[in-house]
This record gives C-alpha cells, structure tokens and sequence, in this order.
C-alpha cells in the first residue's frame, strides 16, 4: 500500500516549528501503530513536539488519532449516567478505592479502568490485587454487567483502547520524551475518551511527589486536557490538589486498601476523607445528578455496600484479611519539636525500595510492603516517638528505604505550626462553564 | 558490563537544553555504534542537538568521539606531505577529477576517501566507475603504495573509518535530522580527519544547487569545520564557493569525467578551471608546497600524466572510450535575449532523473546519463538555439526530466548581461592564520 506522506517531512514539519496537518497527525498516529513510521522516526517526531510543542487543535486531533487505532466503549444502554476519575499519580493517592463505590453509591455509574504502578507512585490494580481472590481482568460483557447490578468497576484497560498510546508510552519512557505537556495530555485523555464515559474529574497532582512540580505547570496540563475532554464531548474538570506529602497515613497496596475501608468505615484520615468528597461532588456534577450529597452516603455506609458488592462481583472476599509484610523496623522522631515537612517524594521511594512498587513492568509487586506514618505535617512530636513504621517482606531492602526517608522529615523546634496548605490548590473548568 | 550512564538521562540533558560533558558525549557515541544505545534514542538525542545546538567544544569532542569508533590512517611515512579536499557536494562538481593528479603533480600527497552520490548531486566514485576497469576499492597498502608511487588516489573509504558516522548518517536521513551544523560538520570532520591528511581544504558550496541555501549558514558550517580540523592538527581552510548553477558545462558520471580530462589537456569551461586551481593553490600553501604554480602543471601536461597514472593503478584505462548514453534530446531556448539563470538544483534533479544519481543507496547508476549545457548564465542566445541537451539509456525518463527543467532557465529580453556571480564568494581560516 502507497503511504501519503513520507515520516521524515512530517518529522521536518513540526521540527521547523510549524503546525502539523490534520492529516498529518491522522496518518502519522496510524503509521506509527502499525510499524510503517519507526521507532526511531516517532521518538524523533516525540522530541520536536516536545521542544516546539503543538497548539490546542493539535493536540485535540493527535488526541482523537489515537483513539481512533482502537475501540471506543460506548455505555450509553446504562440507566445510569457515568462518571470517571484520573489522577497523574501521587503517593498515598487511593482514592479511586473509597471513590468508585461512594459515587456508585450516589447513583451515577463509574466504570474506572486503571493502571499498574511503575516507580515510585503505586498502581490502583496493585493495590486492589492484595485482596485475596480479585481479579483485575473482566470482558466488555462482564464490565457491563457489574456496573448495572452494582455501579462500579475498576478493572484493567484492555489492549484495544488506544493500542498507539500504548506503543508511544513506551517509547517516550525510554527516549526522554515523557515531560512534554501536549503528549502527557493526549495520552491520558486518548485513554479516557476511548473509555467512553460522559463526565470525566482529573485529579492533577502538584508537588514532591508528583509529575508536575509546580502549579503552573500543572495548570497548564488541567487546561490542556479540559479543553481535549470538552472536545470529545465529555464533561470534563479537574482540580489541582497538594502532593508535596503523602495523601493519608499508608503508602503501599494492603496498607492502602485497608485504609481506604476505613474511609468507607466513615473513619480514615482528614485529607483521604475530604478529597474523597471533594472529587465525588466534582463527579456527581458533571454526571448531572445534583440531588445527593456523598457525605451522606458515606455515613449511612452504602458507600461500603457497594465497595464490597464491587469486591466481590470480580471475586474478591471484602472480608479476607489483608496480606501483612513479614518485617517492620520503626524510625522515630530525633527531637521536640512541630513535623513541618513530610516529603512525599521521599517516601514514594522508600515504599517502592520496601517492595510497593516495581523497576520494570515485568516485575512483581510486594502486597504487604510500604511506609506507615504516624504523624503528618502539623503535628506535635516528642524525640524517640514513632514517626514512620516500614514493612517488607525482605529485610535487606531496609537500608535503601531508610537512605530515602533521610532529610525527607523536618521538626522545627517550639510547638508553632505552619500554616495549612489547602488540599485543593485549583479548580480548572472549560471556557463554557 | 554495566553502563556509567542511562542513554535518557543524556538525551534529557540536551533536551533541557545543557552541555553534554566530555564524558557523556565519549559514553553515548560508542554506546551507539556498540548497539547499547537504541536507534530510537538516538534519533530522540540528534533531534535535541539539531533544536537546542552543541558549543564548539562539543562538536569536537563528539567529533573526536566519532573517530575513536574506528581506526585512524597514518601517513606520516610518506615521503611528500597529504592535502586533501572535501566538497558539500554541488551539480557538476567533478573537481576532484582534475584536482587530485594536479596536486599530485605539485608536489603533495592527495589521499582522497570518497563516495557514491545519494540525490541531485552525483558521486565521485560514480564518475570514476564510467571509466572501463577503474576499481573504487583499495586496501591500506595498495592506498599507501600508489601515493608512494603516483602522488594521488581516489577511492572508496573503509568500513573501518568512523564507523559511528556510518551508522548515524543513516539514521539521521530517515529521522530529519541531517540539518544540524554542529551534525553535518562532526560528520565530514570524523571522516577526514580519521583519514590522516595533514592539510584539508574544504569547498562549502552555497545555493540552489548546494545542501546549504544561504551563506550565513554556509560560513557557519566552514568555521565550525575550520575549528574541529585545527582542534585535531589538521591544517584547514574552507571557500564558500558558489551553487546557483551548476559547474563546468556536463551533469553526469561519463560526461564529467570527459569534461575533466578537458581541463587537463587544457581546455575545459573557465570557472571548473578557475575553482580546480584556487583549491589546488589553497591545499599545496596548507600543506606547506609553496614553490610551485599549479596552472604550469596543468599547461605542461604532468596533472595529466599523474591522472592516466592513477587510472591506470586502479585498473583503468585512460584511453578508453567513455560509455555514451543512447538516447538524447534537446532543449531549446525560446526567446531571443540573455541566459540570466540556469538553476543548479533543477539541472542536478534533471540529470538524477536521467539515471545519472540513484533514489536508494541499492540502485545503480547509468555511467551515461546526465545533462550537457551549451550556454550558462550571462551567455547571449537566440530562440530555436539548443540550451541542453539530455542523455539516458531509457526514453521514458526524458519527460521527468524536462519536468525538472521548466522554470530552470531564465532569458531576458536585450542584451544587457547580469553581473557575474564570483565563484569564490568567501574564504574561511581558523583564528591563528
């Protein structure tokens, strides 16, 4: 077959600062899915756009091409309007956990395809994996099926949904072409539009232990992926939210989900607790259904009906204990004094060296291992008081946990607390809002 | 082995807009040409040098590293001192034809390493190989021993001379990223100073007809060149030298040697005599043969004898007759008036078209094709009077061809000539000279 345009002259394009056709983004995205534009040509391509970036309409046809190598789901039969979350990933972050239910809980349908976790943020499908019996895997049918009998689903993406992020992801990982705003946007949002759902919350992390380091940055990302939602037709906000700490008092699979049951519970910590709501009332928004408030369904524990319906419907036993690591070793606090700083990053690492996480995609996880803190930042504590407990299932792998953590606490002396940083930094709605 | 860097976290630091360190540079280039390195990363680090630039001092240490891939050639045995000369390649540049025996016949040592044409401009070993029984291939002592004997050689690089540059050359044509000058001139200088020549003129051709369009650019190139030759003890000079129309009178493997061997009889068109003595007179100074007049050795006949002694050590017959294409047809002036443009590229693409160049580096060449001229720029003409006169073994291209031509000569009412373009439109020394 005669291929319309030749990879070097649209590789040349966009090198020389122009714009790129729709139809050279059409053919470009395709090629490269299958194998006529080379590794070699896209990576190249990937750096151009990177150093001289694309414009909003760019973005939006890049977006809609690689969606357009796959299949798109379509949950229009539903009774239900659905509603989706993303987060871009930070430590601690397992709110999808309490959030799917509550929302499903509150009448809207949340069909949540996820991810496994690669370096020092964990993966939504890991975390769950440490309940004994769930399975992450479920057809079309089966998706379909759970969220009319129970209104919630986090499963795996399929390998039809977007096939060219996939294959560029990959790519862009080891070509040093992942930090390029236009990219990141496309990719996340080819994935959720292809998913079908028809009202989207983008949660973006900002801070230490997150993608993007600085809010205006991740500002920049919130507009670019609200404009691509808004677009495709689905009713897309994000917030902006705090990620120089970890999000609650667990970083780890077991340990995250047992905290998020607790948040169902109608315990948990504060900052788990209200971004859970603050994401579900986002949800419920854009879904259209404004006559519920979640606080309420937390409360009344419906949320967690529906949490262990969801649980169990993909086999899961909502009542097997949770796995526990075989080793912990307790680091404690070196002085009086007021905790000023947790650094998110920090810990991120020290719970992917326990065993959280994984280096290559190939590798195990470890369901009990991760980082327990006991104070977050604005507490009193005293010298000698548990500050971090860390479990592993491999002692050795102490040692490098611990280097990480080194100067990721601050204890300022006297008992003056810094100011609180809100939890959510920023609101980003489209232009029609 | 383990490796002291990651290949992305060099490529981020171009990206980002850094220098490379010495060592980073050293490690990347070798990684590369061992395979360590991936072609996708690679083309992802090149399309960041050719956006974010590399200072003086990177290009020469890239270039240094380009050249510890290989072997480096010696001939410091040799009893006369080597001046080389390279071109950027230009339509009817058959320079090194006449040039190469005619500094022989001065005094110094010519070892010329060269190429096959890939595009509109035409390679030198092409047009020797339309020489019946020329052989383009030597090994290190048959190269050694006719410089001992006849002073001067043409022929084919080896694969062992700044292998790294073959392998990235390649790369680069496919992933638009060949106009990078800190790329083209670490690219010509490995090869040139891997080859051993003490002295090294460089013909950087500006213009239609020429991979360098404007002069700004193409003085930049030299400089850079200049740089990295006296960084490496090579005694360089470049001329930027004119490509608007294209040299001498003949575009074509068989037509140009023709012309050539005109030159040294004698005869030949004025401006391929003018360049071949300039550059004669800028490589015997660089290679310190100060004593001799290089237009008395092409009157008194020695630049010839030292050409049929070359052809001959390489297996060829100077006495031959030259393949003849077996088709022609000519082009002929529509007006009355003044030749005021003749555009270099469209006679280069005419003549590749013909059959005299190749698309891919897998085909082969008609040793006969190609493109005469009777009238260049400033020449007065008369409508019905034959311009061109095109030459291929295969009819069916004579239409691609004149294609080619439309718009390529220009004639102007009257008899008012243009002022001549000078040759020679510039001449770059490194800062000692």
């Amino acid at each position: 077959m005669s291929e319309p345009y030749a990879a070097v002259d649209v590789i040349r394009t966009k090198r020389d600062g122009a714009r790129l056709s729709d139809e050279q983004i059409d053919w470009v995205v395709d090629a490269y899915t299958r194998g006529t534009v080379a590794d070699e040509q896209m990576s190249a391509l990937a750096m151009a756009i990177l150093l001289n970036g694309m414009d909003q309409a760019e973005i939006a046809r890049w977006t809609r091409a690689m969606i357009g190598t796959g299949t798109v789901m379509d949950f229009s039969t539903l009774s239900r309007p659905t509603a989706d979350k993303h987060s871009t990933g930070g430590v601690g972050d397992k709110i999808t956990l309490p959030l799917a239910p509550l929302v499903a809980a509150c009448g809207a349908a949340v069909p949540q395809l996820s991810g496994r976790g690669l370096g020092h943020t964990g993966g939504t499908l890991d975390k769950l994996e440490s309940i004994p019996g769930w399975q992450a895997s479920l057809t079309g049918n089966q998706m379909m099926s759970q969220l009319d009998d129970v209104g919630a689903v986090i499963c795996a993406a399929g390998d039809d949904l977007a096939p060219a992020d996939r294959k560029l992801y990959a790519l862009r990982d080891v070509t040093g072409t992942v930090e390029s705003i236009p990219l990141i946007a496309s990719s996340i949002m080819s994935k959720k539009i292809a998913e079908g759902t028809s009202a989207l919350v983008l949660d973006v992390k900002v801070g230490s232990g997150a993608f993007m380091k600085d809010v205006d940055t991740a500002r920049r990302l919130a507009q670019t992926m609200v404009a691509l939602g808004a677009d495709a037709g689905v009713q897309t906000v994000a917030l902006l939210t705090d990620m120089s700490t970890p999000l609650g008092l667990t970083a780890g699979n077991a340990l995250e989900v047992a905290e998020s049951v607790e948040v169902l519970a109608g315990g948990g910590p504060p900052d788990v607790v209200d971004l859970t709501l603050a994401l579900a009332r986002e949800m419920l928004v854009a879904a259209g259904v404004t006559d519920v408030d979640p606080a309420d369904r937390l409360a009344d524990g419906s949320a967690m009906d529906v949490w262990r319906a969801m649980i169990a419907a993909q086999g899961g036993d909502p009542d097997a204990a949770l796995p526990v690591a075989r080793e912990s070793e307790t680091v404690l606090a070196e002085a009086d004094g007021v905790l000023v700083a947790l650094d998110a990053l920090a810990v991120g690492v020290a719970a992917w060296r326990l065993g959280a996480g994984r280096g290559r995609k190939e590798d195990p996880v470890s369901a009990g291992a991760g980082v327990v803190m006991h104070a977050k930042p604005g507490a009193l504590v005293r010298a000698g008081q548990p500050l971090l407990t860390l479990h592993t299932d491999d002692p050795t792998r102490f040692a490098g946990a611990i280097d990480a953590l080194v100067a990721a606490t601050v204890i300022a002396p006297g008992d003056s607390r810094p100011p609180d940083v809100p939890l959510v930094l920023d609101r980003v709605v489209g232009h029609d809002d």
